[in-house]
């Protein structure tokens, strides 16, 4: 059915704090009425549900005025989301971010909306969003890590999105660099994530707070609560030239680099692309972390890859749900 | 050119010490006059092909005469060799062991038994030969580790060989599990190899009795010279149930389990094969080595995968080179 006329697919990114729905023409070259709302979870799983299907209805009714469309032009949904995750049966095994547990998320929204509808994880989709519209352009084995709350990951393997066994492929942040590191939340010692996440950033700039008198401005930033202390607060001083912070931040970027120095030894990609807040400290973390992959890895790997920063922040998971939607309903991107 | 006669592709597995060939029916189920010389390395790169030349004649003669077959019913010839090495342009590029640096292997075999020849890394070839016909058969996305002098890797994804973006993925012996660990010969610190190689148990082995008194009897083994002490002494040894062997043997297991939760949590594959003479030491490694996993990975993750021992000792190097000439020359296996 080619009427000549320009289709959309909508993409939805679910997070724990935010909902994020636009649409795409079906190249991804056009964005069309990018939108966010609060998750809301604590009003439970169905009543999610509907808050996602309200704001696809709102960014169909902005996309319809924008472009003269109509609901035809529409071909199907993409939606990223928390894992573990089904895709197969379209459900959300676990979410613990979101207080969910075997929600059959896919078949709510296509029984409310009527569009085809495919579910991926939210990681994923935010690495398939960078290499098919963001800095991770032109790649062919792309490795992407989202660092926030936690350390998400995604891998495109010969050009598409890989899932693996089980659905369970890019848990990145969950790899061991320290055999008997820090104790992770999610059960297992010295995990990427228990050293470079948000949280984790914060934690180690407190425990040197504590630890060390020292002429850093962080305590002053936070009125002296040293509990008030996020990342943002290190990346914000590092910028200022403080030391202390800059000792965090390099170090950040020595966890950051054994990680992915591994990922570089395993699976020799051309580009690995890092997302998140912390891209935030800018030269100030890349600058370091490639010097240690380049110092950890093996050379032919260093040579074959770039590392770059996430281009698409904010977007990149709507973007990748759509290119999901596309590998998953018409047979690639 | 269906001639209905059967078809055969050689297969060639270089290694430091020695050179293995044989052939194969197309779909790898007849293997015929397997043989092995010594690599004898110290005559050089052009010795060492000839060598390899001279052996796949011998192959030729042999399988000629077991089937009747002729010279035209031999498609091609699958070099498996240390690397890193260029697939594309058929050059190994660097192999300490053989002292080699930018030898263009392929090509020297291909010029002078004029048939089709390919070259891929032999801790791959030993993976797809796994995957072919031997323990990891009916898996979709494997991981195979090769467990000797060092560790090698292999990665099928999708039912391919993956070789990432320079032919140097699979390198998970040197993936860091402890950052600050054991300083490896690659450079690099705390990398797999350097805890469970072969020489690496030896080493621990030696360590542990050097710094305790104990009952252990391995140093009887090899006539109170602990260098005597190689990874074999401390199989044989936990074997015949000496403590000190066993606790090493748990130790490999947990440094194995590590490394092995975190190709779980990143790939999410449907079977790991363990191959090598660490294997030799059987439930004592493989029982503590699947609880490390349990322990360490994504329950998802760890459902969806076996880890088995290799079942082709010897043979597997060499069903893999033949295994990678289909992939490559007959696209597809």
């Amino acid at each position: 059915m080619t009427t000549g006329r320009e289709q959309y697919i909508i993409g939805v990114d679910l997070g724990g704090t935010n909902i994020v729905a636009g649409a795409l023409t079906l190249d991804g070259t056009k964005h069309l009425a990018m939108r966010s709302i609060p998750t809301n979870s604590a009003a439970g799983d169905e009543a999610v549900a509907e808050r996602i299907v309200g704001l696809v209805e709102g960014v169909f009714l902005d996309a319809i005025s924008e472009t003269g469309a109509t609901r035809h032009d529409f071909v199907g949904i993409g939606v990223g989301a928390p894992g573990p995750l089904d895709r197969e049966r379209g459900i959300v095994l676990v979410a613990p971010n979101l207080g969910w547990k075997d929600f059959p998320l896919r078949d709510r929204i296509q029984g409310r909306l009527r569009l085809p509808t495919t579910l991926d994880n939210d990681a994923n989709c935010a690495t398939f969003g960078e290499w098919w519209q963001g800095s991770a352009r032109g790649g062919r084995n792309v490795i992407g890590l989202t660092i926030g709350t936690g350390i998400g990951g995604g891998l495109i393997l010969e050009g598409a999105l890989f899932h693996g066994a089980s659905d369970m492929a890019g848990e990145i942040g969950h790899t061991t660099i320290d055999l008997n590191g820090r104790h992770c939340k999610c059960g297992n010692y010295g995990c990427l994530e228990a050293y470079a996440s948000g949280p984790a950033i914060a934690t180690r700039a407190r425990e040197v707070l504590v630890r060390e008198e020292s002429a850093s401005m962080m305590p002053s930033m936070v009125g002296g609560k040293l509990d008030g202390i996020t990342a943002q607060t290190v990346y914000d001083a590092a910028k200022a030239g403080d030391q202390v912070a800059n000792e965090i931040v390099r170090d950040t970027a020595r966890y950051l680099g054994a990680g992915i120095a591994n990922l570089l030894n395993t699976f020799n990609p051309d580009t690995v692309v890092v997302a998140g807040g912390v891209t935030a400290a800018g030269d100030a973390l890349f600058v370091p972390l490639r010097a240690e992959v380049r110092r950890r890895a093996f050379m032919p790997a260093v040579r074959a890859v770039r590392i770059v920063s996430g281009t698409l922040p904010g977007s990149a998971g709507v973007v990748g749900a759509v290119a999901s939607f596309k590998q998953q309903h018409m047979g690639g991107v």
